[in-house]
């Protein structure tokens, strides 16, 4: 998508691959959204590193980054043995897929480029079928996405107002993202609207990343506290909700999604303003039979008494804001029942909550 | 209340009169919760500055600091001419009202104090009865508050785990407080319970001056992100919601407060978890006939796109959190529809709210 640094605008992906250097290109995340600014690595662990500490971050940029990571590792190989090709492969995939131990994604991704490996006779054939499964992992992604976009944009009206909840653009895909798809495919029919960025505490991915994405792409946004959308809704000021989710039950319709997102749901449902969630095939959990049984993540105390930001000589840091005697609990996601959710936008197109298990093998349905 | 200093626990109120020095004691509000400091003023002139700067905030506290503003200046007045002082009392209301223009609690706490000087015979009875009268003034604040904590610690079960939203604690009155009477009143009968303070984005007063109330207390309680109460009421760890209010509308039961507590509304009635709202008589507007018609402030960007808070090295600074090219929208509050709240407490009682007219003659009925 669009970035504009110093005055001119091109095109970026989150993550990409220089074959000629065998790098693999991210967007440092950290620094957003007060510096843009592209890091290559030099090696897998490199790669490695820049997913553990969160260089990169979302499901399918991390995913991707972890295909390119292996292709990366698989390309570095000298020698022509292919034991020991292999052998150095594990390695590779052990080192990437521990950066983030309890992230699916990365696993998955890496399983599809090695499958497509074992087709090559040679190292040198399977360190160039490396290669293209891990740039055929991201162009579907980026697919995906857009599918995401064209089955959602009708939703959009014009001069519509739209609620979004955390960050599920680009920035957390290798491109387009998947809640703010059908805005960004809606912009490009030449629609106006205006968007409402919930802050998302207490990491503010939504003030952060979403509003930061949404301003380089000239959409029209404000950010909010994330207690101020149930005014706006009664004050007539929201038509429709769209979010992400990190899991959704293939068999209930429910969403798991950073937290906050449930009491959006209870919002729009009181103001009867649709509520859509967009997500990818890999995001649908086929398995667990209900949002009960879904762990949800206690995250560290501080991030609920303290905030980072920017000071006003432009330095980065933490503060804390809470008071010093008081501690926090921090539950990182919710789940939104499936009769909160008007459709969840698939890149096979939108179903409602109910629909997914009888539509599950146009939805990527698997048994893992 | 009690606040340990250095380990030593005293007793203090939010704001009080030290008649020997002719001096308004207060508590420095702006460096809670990392610093408790008081300030005493030196005349009517700095009590309004205080009012002013926001060292007071919260209705009964700026209220009791505007009654003893106007018997400091009083106090402050030479000779015996009638018609001198009367004058002079003028210009100390007049610049003890600007302090806060649109609040309407000093301007009804001073009202109260001059109808009560007008007794006097000479300078020095008037100047003896402004003393009184706003002495007679904070006592009532502290008083209803305690009425409100005997109607509404009944409710507060042993174990339970409470909501709250903002502060309505001791701070923002003389004493004891509204939403946290209750609290305190349970507490010296001995039961013990749980509170979760949301954050209250943008201004965090849940986090900062809520969290330090009940630590000075030596409440069990934890911070919570806005976010995260549906996430709790979902899986049972909240039990009560108790808010305090801005404008109770006396005709319709309708409740102004601190921006989100809409939200907490909507949530706990999903849930079928009792929602009070605590009040003091003076909140009560019944004139309104239309929650739709209070204005709702719209405060600055800033509030939303950074936050206050202390560094590492324990200076306290301002953050820009957001996305340094977005805007922000900042409604400051936000109604609660009747239909929604469980019960109103009051000073005389707790009632449902379309009972408050029906009882509107034991409730502080005006005109005004």
């Amino acid at each position: 998508m669009n970035v504009t640094v110093n005055g001119r605008t091109r095109q970026y992906r989150t993550v990409s691959f220089s074959a000629r250097h065998n790098r693999v290109v991210l967007i440092e995340q950290r620094l957003l959204p007060h510096r843009f600014k592209l890091v290559e690595t030099a090696d897998f662990r490199e790669t490695a590193r820049a997913i553990h500490d969160m260089v990169v971050r979302g499901a399918g940029a991390i995913g991707a980054t972890a295909a390119y990571g292996l292709a990366q590792g698989a390309r570095a190989f000298k020698g022509r043995n292919l034991d020991a090709f292999e052998k150095h492969l594990d390695r590779v995939f052990e080192t990437l897929k521990k950066a983030r131990p309890t992230a699916v994604d990365p696993v998955n991704a890496m399983l599809q480029v090695r499958a497509k490996i074992a087709a090559g006779a040679t190292v040198e054939q399977r360190q160039q079928l490396a290669c293209e499964a891990a740039e055929a992992f991201a162009r579907e992604d980026i697919e995906h996405c857009r599918e995401i976009g064209r089955h959602g944009a009708p939703l959009i009206r014009d001069r519509m107002k739209v609620l979004t909840h955390c960050n599920a653009g680009w920035l957390a895909f290798v491109d387009i993202g998947t809640a703010t798809a059908p805005l960004y495919a809606a912009q490009a029919e030449g629609k106006r609207f205006h968007v409402f960025c919930d802050e998302t505490r207490p990491r503010c991915q939504g003030g952060t990343l979403t509003a930061w994405e949404l301003a380089q792409q000239g959409i029209a946004h404000d950010v909010i506290a994330d207690n101020a959308a149930g005014h706006l809704m009664q004050r007539g000021e929201i038509q429709m909700v769209i979010v992400g989710s990190d899991r959704t039950l293939g068999r209930t319709g429910e969403v798991a999604n950073k937290i906050g997102t449930y009491t959006k749901a209870v919002l729009a449902s009181r103001h009867s303003i649709p509520f859509y969630v967009a997500i990818p095939f890999s995001t649908i959990d086929w398995k667990l039979k209900s949002g009960a049984d879904i762990p949800i993540e206690e995250r560290e105390e501080s991030e609920v008494l303290g905030a980072w930001g920017v000071d006003a000589r432009g330095s980065r840091h933490f503060v804390r804001i809470a008071n010093p005697g008081s501690s926090a609990r921090n539950p990182g996601f919710d789940v939104t029942p499936a009769d909160l959710i008007t459709g969840i936008i698939t890149p096979a197109g939108i179903f409602q909550p109910h629909e997914l298990w009888e539509n599950r093998h146009h939805l990527g349905f698997s048994d893992r």
